[in-house]
């Protein structure tokens, strides 16, 4: 059931969690060659495969269905690469990238908050970088057994800036693996748009260990809190040229009194004893703020807060 | 043992928890006629009597020796009301003070924070009222059992400011039963210089459960924060009239380095489920600050967390 001519032949997946393992996954159930680099659930998924249990169709790739590999020098080189690490193992991802690049792969990032596509641009030239935001509630609940919740829209757009005819052929192709995809006209403003949600929501919630509902909840602590920190994030998006409007500050709010009690992504990294992703979501921002000139007091707090709680997460580990 | 003639003959302590029980508990076992108002802990007193464990020499008051009470209205009218419940309580204080008052009833409050005065002088007028900061470690280690572990100096001042010979008649009573007391020309000046360590250590040390060498050995996310927070609560003062000295910042930093993985009283509270004094300790300084007119991001920042940690607490006691 192959898809028939695309520039995207081999499809290689950096870090096959949770994200990986659904989004590459569902290339793969639709006929795509990707191949997932995996650690922890390699001989997991070499006796039983790849199961996904999704709100939009359950479905099991057999283990001769799934090319894992341990090892990224024995992976192929790709067409393109989607990187789904955690972006605190960053450090790795020069290593870990680079064995997969031919002349023209396409590198393409679903990893949280800011800083990712700028260190693949860096390491392997801007013209390779997409950036994608996963807007999906996704937990992996046993080695290789993945379950999809809520959402899974992915937002792309080039590091470049601007619209391209190969973004718009990812999307296609996402589309079609039934992975609801959109293209961006700035990747940079949709990326700063994101971190007005996740700043309060994932840095309070773990740091506080509260869902969204009893952060917006209370009137008196919470709300002024989420306020004071997204104000600071739109000061910060446009001291850097990004013309995020005030008025977003309210639109999310009121968006995430729809979401009843959630727990963000952070809130259960904490819960799970897991590294939180404190320098993508809080320290890259809190230096372009300071980059622009912007007071960003409570982003400050949150960052040192929860840099210092990672530091010491054993002690908390559950 | 009676030690003669004081203008202090009857004593009440208004909350015999640790710090009640410890300092009421010395003054009774150096023959003051002492009255305590208890709760929890008035079956285990009167059958077994109090029980301290003290670096300053263990001591026991048997059942007869200890004047217990459970309601304040059978206590005698006293000449000194020790005020020992925790601030979180104070909204109980007008009910549980009143009845013990006579017409010259002098009022110490030895509890944390700011505020605490200034309630007592609102209800029952400024000349009764003085107040004691306790540098002591102490903790109520079963019913009518007190461990007193470390310190325990109290530095006494009147509300009104300045010395008075009243504030030097309770000190000297004190010291002659073992507490070491100080009196203070400026009551005010050394609530303040209380807060510039208690904002911080109290405050960090519970919101991350981080021992006071984890904060200030951390130089990157730690010791920033600690300094950030040091210089509102100075700058607080200042811009209320107390002239603390910016110097006194690195001053509780060297002192803090002296006291090992010290786990403030916040954290432990925190911890063991209890209520955070966070009032009295962040919420009036934040007040005072905003009233002189001083942006305080961090301790405003630190003062909802911290509300929002109380109010859920039910969730987080172990």
């Amino acid at each position: 059931m192959s898809r028939g001519p695309t520039p995207f032949r081999t499809i290689s997946v950096v870090g096959a969690g949770a994200l990986g393992g659904y989004y590459g996954g569902r290339l793969a159930q639709h006929g795509h060659d990707v191949h997932f680099l995996l650690r922890g659930d390699y001989d997991a998924v070499r006796a039983s495969g790849l199961t996904v249990k999704s709100i939009d169709g359950d479905f099991t790739l057999p283990p001769d269905r799934v090319r894992a590999h341990r090892d990224v020098r024995e992976m192929p080189k790709s067409d393109l690469v989607l990187v789904t690490i955690k972006s605190t193992a960053n450090d790795q991802l020069p290593a870990l990238v680079a064995p997969l690049l031919h002349e023209t792969t396409t590198i393409v990032t679903l990893q949280n908050g800011l800083g990712n596509e700028d260190l693949l641009a860096d390491q392997f030239g801007p013209h390779r970088v997409l950036g994608g935001m996963a807007f999906v509630c996704i937990n992996r609940v046993a080695p290789g057994v993945i379950h999809h919740t809520d959402h899974g829209l992915i937002r792309l757009g080039e590091f470049s800036g601007g619209r391209s005819a190969r973004a718009e052929t990812i999307a296609a192709m996402f589309n079609a693996a039934r992975i609801r995809t959109n293209v961006l006209d700035d990747l940079r403003y949709g990326r700063w748009e994101k971190l007005v949600w996740n700043v309060p929501f994932n840095g309070l919630g773990a740091l506080l260990d509260a869902t969204t509902d009893k952060l917006i909840g209370d009137e008196t602590h919470g709300l002024p809190l989420v306020r004071a920190l997204m104000g600071e994030v739109v000061a910060a998006a446009n001291a850097n040229g990004v013309a995020l409007p005030a008025a977003v500050i309210e639109q999310k709010i009121d968006a995430t009194r729809t979401m009843g009690a959630y727990r963000s992504s952070m809130q259960v990294d904490r819960q799970q004893g897991r590294a939180m992703e404190v320098e993508a979501i809080f320290g890259q921002p809190l230096r372009a703020a300071r980059a622009g000139g912007v007071a960003t007091p409570h982003l400050e707090m949150l960052y040192h807060a929860l840099s210092l709680l990672n530091d010491t997460r054993s002690d908390l580990a559950t």
